[in-house]
Order: structure tokens, then sequence, then C-alpha cells
């Protein structure tokens, strides 16, 4: 049987979870068990903080599709500085069930840097995804009977901001009409269902600092406008009690163990496009309050992941990255140099070299917040030499730090040179500054980014785009945190502007207010909320064994 | 603080699961905990068995929108077996959450006599349902994407036999279009959700006798027609791996308690009017190897509840009942000899006794499967003696017999009296029988349920009912037992019809194959399979209180 992450997770020892919480200093009494291996953490239940924890963010490069083992990466790091006998937790996302069943695997690290039990996670895990499932969807079945049930708040049918969803890749429930049929059954609309991850909610949920918090964040989501354009909120349909009793459970941090015995915590996963892709807030106060390093991710590469990171979670976390780490690989800087998806595995030192722009870019863009990064070359079997070599050299000549990683196929002991480098930064102050302020105008806050992070010459606003910031303006909603929704495999607005572009203008199409996650969506394109599933669905070599244990999973 | 069922059942002692199960007698590795008081029963690392429990099926008459407490005389019998040192376990359906959320309380029972965490039950349990839901829409999601990635099958958009569900009361979904957008977006076609707990999934789920079994069974679900009219079944598409897969946890009987530590397995929860009502076989199986006695419910009254857990439950679990509970209450009685909903607290004995012709009819049904039923009269603080007198009176002159049973305020010692004369039951030798073969024709399973069981004249097919049965016979589908689909308020299949009606017959509208569940469905009237919430929902009373807990949730 070939290694695959599957083999190799079911093969691993785990330890009963109560031996890792302890590890962690988790009392007894906080753990919520979830069969021998997961346990939801009641953080009431926690002793007062004794640490206060740094935090190692990892992020990379733009990313490309053939993958760069970034949550790899994050374990194997958490692994390492275990072996280095640090206090640390890894601090990860939750894997969405849609993407697991079309074509990719979960969260959850790969090879011998994963965490465990990976089949579990990948499936229903401790059922938060669904309970912000059934949120979102009671939300929108209230929205949908006071329609039917005489509408006292005026909302406009044709102007409600709440959409289902569903943790599945399903494009046929993208545009839909609902209820047809008569007067018995609703009253008829437009509507659509994005993926679960896509919820505001699960933006909220991981935003949220305490369950009373995270219901006035609730209570504050617009769900519509009135005929006269008024906007709706949750309050005013009076169900942030129910939303919030539905989400209590899931509100929880997940504890489970990597491969190598590291206490992980697992917690929310929104989208990284249309919200801010990290994990929970919770999480990382949690595994702050409990370790001296906390190693954690952002979605994909520093120009997106990283800048939310800051700006959005660090801003409401009240608190800063002490480390960061960029992975990069071989096989991506060759994409960036111009090479194609299927001529990667072909050795090509000069397109490494040329690809190089990419990575120096994010560099730079880490150095912007006042933090020196250090590169994580994840090593590939098809890497060769001399283009690692490229990528040294011009580590060296430009006085950056990096480590070669080897994760996948050693755990910890491949991330140990890694760890080592981060330790050094750890140990160096700070001087971590944000790159612009909530009150900064919208437009202020676009060019910021545009051209601190991105590189770009500028930004334009469409019609649509300009009319939607009049009225945000209007209702006092400007002064929020920027979240754009960009291409991931570019650092401007055009997927196939590989390496680092320059002199692009980033156009602004629509600002999407998210008053209860508490910042401004700006699209710059069209944004796929609802993914589709492919011909041959991975779903299609799923199974069972004769014990019962998922089968083709990975 | 008046009593309410959340109020008693948070201020219960609960013991931690382990030790109810060591009552049970189920080994600590069979168990999967869910937090202290909830576990998956892992049934493969069960000994083997030792019992073979006694079943007691607690049935009703027809149920009015009253209530007649048949979840809670059910807890109160298991308590009052339990307190009389008998080795017992109780045996339930999990509750849907849309209604919960909609306008009543859950399965749990009520009062003093009810299964904990309620809580918990009430909301996501152990994320049986949500699993469910994910895997019913799995399957749609990859039905759409099979029409959509060039429909090697030939499905015809139009007749696909398979909706997705979701488990919220939401009307405004039962019918929609989808697909649209252009041909980015899928085939556009007519379709719509159920509650979750109207998936055949879920019918599935409780009548498989193992995983494999499961596997198969989900293999033959038919999801399509083809242009040619051909069925197309999930075995075609490949996918009941995955969907067994999904379903592998939820497919373990989940472990709680009584308010009294009696054992309570509870599991799979499917519609009472388009499925066959009643918890899963695996729950029951689980039970009586565990217990001396296992008590369980089915949907309904005895015409739809008990008569479907004889003829579908029991014939494909190869068990039988040894003793049938009919639970009436003076309201509902009452309400059977013309009462008005609105004035059933007035005092009106002469009502009660021309009610009692609708008792009789459900007392002779359960004679005729050859078990002497035994009736619980429930009590309700509005009950006058001469009403109560009135029916005691009827049961001895037709020497039926019957105790009467005070468990919402008592608890195991409110039923005592019923569990003894149940008792007495369980020692005699049963003469169980079926009424029908599954190899006897469509047309006489038809007039057997109607002529034995509904004491009506006969049946009449439509057109389009005649149709559909010489499509099932073609297909050789027609050898499964039937699935009535009926209103329970009455014994035809005229809502208004009270009591005991005569010489009416049943008119079968359409007949729908379910072939993994295997049953023929047979609707007599508009059946619906995806609820509404009122004007007031429930969910704007619930919230959480500064513990986090639930508040308002009954």
């Amino acid at each position: 049987m070939p290694f695959t992450d599957l083999s190799i997770a079911t093969s691993a020892t785990m330890l009963p979870i109560q031996e890792i919480a302890d590890k962690a200093g988790i009392p007894r009494k906080a753990l919520e068990l979830y069969g021998n291996f997961k346990a939801k953490i009641d953080v009431s239940s926690l002793p007062p903080a004794t640490k206060n924890g740094k935090v190692v963010l990892v992020t990379a490069i733009s990313p490309t599709p053939a993958g760069e083992g970034k949550s790899t990466v994050t374990v194997g790091l958490a692994d390492a500085f275990n072996q280095l006998k640090e206090s640390v937790i890894v601090a990860l996302r939750e894997p969405s069930l849609g993407p697991v069943m079309g074509m990719k695997g979960g969260a959850t690290g790969g090879g011998f840097a994963q965490v465990l039990p990976m089949e579990d996670i990948n499936l229903h895990f401790t059922g938060d995804i669904h309970a912000i499932t059934t949120a979102n969807n009671a939300l929108s079945a209230f929205i949908d009977n006071h329609l039917h049930q005489g509408n006292e708040l005026n909302l406009d049918p044709r102007r409600i901001a709440w959409k289902r969803v569903l943790d599945m890749n399903d494009r046929a429930l993208r545009q839909i009409t609902i209820g047809l049929g008569g007067p018995l059954q609703g009253v008829p609309r437009q509507d659509g269902f994005d993926i679960t991850v896509a919820s505001e909610i699960m933006a909220v949920l991981c935003l949220a600092t305490s369950l009373e918090d995270l219901k006035e964040k609730l209570a504050q989501m617009v769900i519509a406008y009135t005929y006269d354009k008024e906007p709706v909120t949750v309050r005013q349909l009076g169900v942030e009690g129910a939303l919030t009793m539905l989400l209590k459970d899931a509100f929880k941090p997940n504890l489970v163990q990597t491969i190598e015995g590291t206490p992980a915590i697992i917690h929310g996963g929104p989208f990284a496009n249309i919200a801010h892709g990290c994990n929970s807030l919770m999480a990382t106060n949690t595994a702050r309050r409990l370790a001296d390093i906390v190693v954690t991710e952002a979605g994909f590469g520093a120009d997106l992941g990283a800048e939310k990171f800051m700006h959005i979670k660090s801003r409401k976390g009240n608190f800063h990255p002490d480390a960061v780490v960029i992975v990069a690989t071989v096989r991506a800087l060759k994409m960036h140099g111009g090479v194609a998806k299927n001529e990667l595995t072909h050795p090509n030192a000069d397109a490494v070299r040329r690809g190089m722009t990419n990575l120096a870019k994010h560099v730079d863009t880490v150095r912007q917040f006042g933090i020196e990064p250090v590169i994580a070359l994840n090593r590939f079997m098809t890497d060769q030499e001399d283009e690692m070599h490229a990528i040294m050299e011009w580590a060296q000549e430009n006085g950056v730090k990096i480590a070669l990683t080897n994760v996948w196929e050693q755990g910890g002991k491949g991330g140990l040179e890694l760890a080592k480098l981060v330790q050094q930064e750890l140990m160096k102050p700070t001087e971590f500054k944000l790159l612009y302020d909530e009150t900064d105008s919208v437009e202020e806050k676009l060019r910021v980014i545009v051209q601190q992070v991105y590189g770009g010459a500028g930004v334009q606003l469409t019609d649509n785009a300009k009319r939607k910031l009049n009225e945000l303006k209007k209702y006092g909603w400007d002064a929020l945190p920027i979240c754009m929704a960009k291409t991931q495999y570019s650092l401007s607005d055009q997927p196939s502007l590989l390496g680092r572009p320059e002199g692009f203008t980033i156009t602004i199409r629509d600002i999407i207010p998210k008053l209860g996650a508490g910042f401004l969506v700006c699209l710059t394109g069209d944004i796929m909320t609802m993914p589709g599933l492919p011909k041959q669905p991975a779903a299609l070599k799923m199974d069972i064994d004769a014990a019962g244990n998922a089968v083709g999973l990975f």
C-alpha cells in the first residue's frame, strides 16, 4: 500500500485526548469529550491565564493550483517546537465537507505533519459547521416566514440580503427561485445557496470574543432592506437569542492532536475570499493563554491571508503576530516564473529565479507590518538541487532568513531548522504596525491595501461600487476594516498575472457590508461562493471497510 | 418560577453516562462519549447478547391537536419498570429541530418523565440528523452534477425522484426552481426541499441491521427515471460508499438517561406519515440484547404507528411486540365525542362515553395482531372524576385492562399500576400474527389495512395510483410492505371524521416506491413533507442565559 495521508493517519497511535489536555494545561472539568480523541474546551472553566503566548503566523506566496503545503508546514512547525520542548499549540481552521466530497483533501495537513483523527475532522468533526448551517438557514426560514405572515417590517423581497447555505459543492443551488406554488407556499423571490463557510455567521463566530459578543454581532447582521431601502437587522426580527442558542456549542474551540502528540485547537473556517480566512479568535486566544507559542495560518497568500489576519483578526483581538513564516515551493515559484502547470516537474532553475519576484513582494509586505519574515522552502520529491540553490542564493543576497522544510516525510524533525530560525525572531521585539486605521476613509483604506500590499498603482470603483459606498457612508458603516475579495493567484485582480505585476489598477465592483462580522467586503470580480463538483467527484472512491472505517477519503 | 419541562430537566441531577452504561451492561470500550451525559454505542464492541428482551410498544388512540403525552407515558412506564427492579431500557426517536424552532417541544417526554439532557437532545444532539441532511444533499449534488457533466445515465431532469432536505420548517423551499443562471450553473429544473426526517435516508437508517445492510439499502434507492422511464438507483451513480461513510457515526445508537436514571437509547426519527415513524431497528435490537424489557413507541395512533411497527419494523427485524399499551386521555376522548378543542376543559362525561368508540377500535386492532392491549389513561389536571369513571367502567364492561398514569407529575411512581399490568401480559405467551404477507398483491394488502385496521369498507385507487401500481408491477417492486400516508386524526382519510367512522372508503391517490427503505408509500391525500413556521415561532423566546445555557426552549 502506498503512503497516503489517510493511511499514515489511521496507522498513527493517538493519545487519549485527556492526556493532550493535561499537556496543554486544560483541566478535566473544562473538557467536553467527543469520543476518545476529540474534545470541546469550555473556556469558562479554564483557570486564569498563566501564559501570554506568542503568535507565529504561517502564510505563503501567491498560491498555485499545485498546492504549497501551508497547513502541512504549520503542523510540522508546531511539532518541531514540540520536539524542541517549547510549550506550543497549533491553531487551525476546520475543513469544509463540500470540497472534501469534491476534489481536494481537508485542511488537516499531510503526510507525517497532520492533525488527528483526520477522518473525523474532515467529516462531521464536532458538528460546528452543521450548527452554523442550521443557524444560517433558521434565519432564512424566519425571514421568509416574516414575508409570508404579513411582512410587518416592510421587507422588500427583492432586497433580501441573506442567503441560505449548505456545506456542499452544489452549483445547481447558486441561483434559484423559492416560494413557488401559490399563497400557501410563501412569497416567491429569487434566492441562492452559498457554501456554509461563506456564511456571515461563520465569520461572526470566528471574530466573537464571548457568547454575549457573539449574540450582539449576530443581532447586528443586515438581513434585508425595506421598500424604502432602509436596512433591517437580525435584532429587528428578534431571533439573535435563538441563533446564539443554536451556536452555543459550536462556539467552543475543539481540542485534537498532531501525529506527534502536539495539542491542536481546530475551530472555525471562514472563506478566505469573501471573509477573512482565519480560524477563530476564541481558538487563538485560548491557545495563547495555554501555551508560550501558538502556530496558526491564514488562507491564500500573504496579500490576502496575512493582510486580513493583521487588519481584521489581530485588530479585533487586540494582539499581533510575533513572527511570520512565508511558505514557498520550487514548483510554485516555477509557475510564477512562467512555467505551465503540466511542466512543473521538469527542472528549470531559471524559471525559479524569475518567479522569485512573487516571494520578494510578500517578504516586503510582511516587513511593512514591522515583522521580519522567515521563508519556509517546503520540499517536494521533484525538486532539483540547482532549483533550491537558486532560492537559497536569492535569500542570502537579500538578507532574508530561509529554512528547508520536509515535514510531510519527516514530521517535526523536518521543521527543526525552520523552528530554530523562528525562535530567534520570537526573541526580538517586534515593531508591529497596522497599515491603516479603521477610521480612514474607505478610499484611503483601499489605496493602502492596493499600493502597499499588492504593489499596484491604484484603485478604481465602478459606478455600482460608488453607489454602494455612498450608501455605506449614509448609514455610517464606513469606519470598518476592508475585507478584500480578490483572486488568490495574482497580486493583481487578474488571475493570469503571476510573479510580481506592476502598474496595475484594482477595480472594485461591489461593496458588501458585513456588520455582524464587522468588515466591508470589497469585490474585485465574480467571487464563487458556492463551488461545483468535478466530473469525477472524490466521493466516487469513498467507502467504508469491513470494520466501518472510512476508505478513500484521501 | 412555574414548572416547565426545561426547568424540571435542568434542575435534575444526571449520572455520568458511564454509570448508565454500567447499569445497561455496556462496557466502556463500546462507549463513544459526547460530553458527560451522551454517548454513542459501538455495537460491534458489545459482548455477545445475554438477554432477549421483550418489547413493550406504546401506541395511542387517534391523536388530537391537544396532545396525549405518548412519549411521556413511554418514559414514565420505563421508569416504573426501573422502580420495580426490572432490567429495562427505553428506546425513543430523535426529535427534529424544525418543529422545535416552530411551535412544539421535542420528543423527550415531559414533566418528571423525560429523557436528559433534554436541551442537547432537542438541539443538535450527537449530530445524527445533520449527518442525514448531509448525506441526502450530497446525493442531490451528485445527481445535479451528473446532469451538468454530460448526463451519461440519460436522466430525465423532469423525473428526478430525489429531493433535498433541511432540518427546518421552511415553507418557502417546498417548491423551487434550481440550476438557473445559464450553462455554467447547472441544469434548470423544478425541485423542492423536505424536512430531513422525511428523507428516505432516515427510513433506511432506521431499518438497516448493519453498516453493510445500510450501504446495500442506500444503493437500492431510486433517484430518478431516464428519458425512457427506466428507474435509476444510487448504485448506478456509484456513491453508496460515500453516503455510507457520511452516515457511519449516525448509524450508532445514542445512550442517554431518564430523569430517574433509566438507560435510554434514542436513535432515528422517521416521519410517521410518509415513513414508518419508529426509532431505529439498531436501537431496538441493541436494547433487546441488553435488557429484559424494552419500552418503545410508534408515531400517531395505533392505526398508523402500531400497524407500521408490526408490518414494517417488526417484520424487517424478525421480532414482535410482547405487549402493547394504548395511551388515551379524557380530553382526547372528549374530542372524539364531538367536543370542540376550545371547550375541552369543560366537564362532559357523556362526550367521553361517545368518544370511547375510537379507543374501542384501537383495542380491537391490537387484538387482531394476537396481543391483548393495556390502556394507559394518562391524567391531566382538568380531568373530572366522572369522566375518568366513564372510561374505567367501559374498560371493565369490555374486559380491557386499564391503568391510570400520572407520570408527568410523579415520574415512574405515576406509572407503577400500568407497569404491573404490563408485567402480567409479558408473562403470557403471545400469539402474534401479521395481518398480511409481503407477497400478497398490493390491492390485497391495502384491503387488509383498510378493513381490519381502519374499520373501513374498502379502497379505491385514482387513475394516477393505478398507473403507478402498474409501473410497480412492471419493475417487480410490488412484493413490499405498505407504508400508509394518511391523516392521523381520523381512522378514515378525512381528518374531521372523529370517533369510529364506518362504511368509509379510502382513496389512494399515489404510490411511491421506497426501495431503499423497502416499502411502498401509499398516499391518501396531500401529505406535508416540509412544515412551515407559525406567525410567532417558538424561536422568538429562545436565548442563552449568562452561564451559556439554553433558555425558553420549552
